[in-house]
């Protein structure tokens, strides 16, 4: 496997950590988010919209992460990362997308930027914006986690799932962007959990070879 | 099956035209998301992020619409909405996603609604950032639809997937908000096609029984 990645991106970090709980080694090319080598063309080429990642199985390109973790999930299906049973299938997928979808796609450098440069807001208005959003994403899942009537060590069950890779990736830019995480609880014990895990904390930002501390 | 909806929810929307697809009837519960329904104690209790759709089939009860299309996709599979072969279903994901994970997510209520009143930026700045992300992800649409190698009537194949569901998603905002999708060329010729289908056609924002017009 082949996969463009930067220690910081989320998306990447939720690809990282499906690739090491399914033991699929892989090699990492770089893309300097920070420097805007997204947007060159060579990279361009490989992903029209100039975001990561783009993973190459064999000679087989895919792009967005959560098709990429379910494509894995149905290629690879061992260890699995969603639960057999349909209902429980909808409810990770759901609890999943509160980060995928309601949450990461507000804080990524592109919405930063168009903050920053286009409407001109203040950094801390910036700031504000970003703990705004990822708060309440942290606190959909806290709330999902209360309602449900029973559970495990992790999201759903006794083992990791698409839920607790994007409830990691929820809860990673909240300590960078300096969001309260305290009041989380439910949130916090499984990120602990998760992270006790190499596969996850091995693809934490930090443990990257291109991480550049912040 | 009982659907908690309102006639704009694009995301209501995209769990609309799957069960006509899949010829499964519904009875709707209408949120009035301009009247802030959502925010009401007994819709909170249904679901905790205050956000349309909720479904129940039977008993159980599913939210995000991207988990309830594979949900339906896997308890009523016929006729199927996502591809067999696997790439072809990573794909499909992936094009869908534009839509879901990156576009519909800067422009939903609550997101309007803190640009005006936290942000205070003008209806113009506004009206600009809503075309500015549906426009970036109409161009992703037509970039991966340009690079596909072989496609039929819609946008993978000749019956519609997910990908279908969440173009017409992506198209449907962008003409309420007047964004120029002329240059739009593939992206429109399936968007045609799609509407032309009863299934896409009558779960349109404007066919249903609470559209208020606009």
């Amino acid at each position: 496997m082949k996969l463009y990645t930067y220690w910081r991106s989320q998306a990447t970090f939720r690809v990282r950590i499906a690739l090491n709980l399914k033991g699929l080694t892989r090699e990492d090319v770089v893309i300097n988010l920070d420097r805007g080598d997204q947007f060159k063309p060579e990279y361009r080429q490989e992903n029209a919209q100039a975001v990561l990642p783009t993973l190459y199985d064999g000679d087989a390109k895919l792009f967005q992460s959560v098709a990429i973790l379910e494509y894995l999930e149905e290629k690879y299906p061992n260890p699995p990362i969603l639960p057999k049973d349909l209902l429980a299938r909808a409810w990770v997928r759901g609890f999943a997308l509160i980060n995928v979808a309601d949450s990461h796609p507000l804080i990524v450098p592109r919405i930063r930027n168009y903050l920053t440069d286009v409407l001109k807001v203040s950094e801390a208005q910036r700031t504000a914006w970003i703990q705004h959003w990822l708060g309440a994403g942290l606190q959909a899942m806290e709330d999902l986690l209360a309602e449900k009537k029973s559970t495990g060590k992790f999201c759903h069950g006794d083992s990791p799932t698409i839920a607790d890779i994007c409830l990691v990736t929820q809860v990673t830019p909240a300590q960078l962007f300096k969001t309260d995480v305290a009041p989380f609880k439910r949130v916090m014990g499984i990120y602990e959990r998760c992270m006790a895990i190499p596969a996850f904390a091995d693809a934490h930002p930090r443990k990257q070879p291109d991480f550049e501390g912040h």
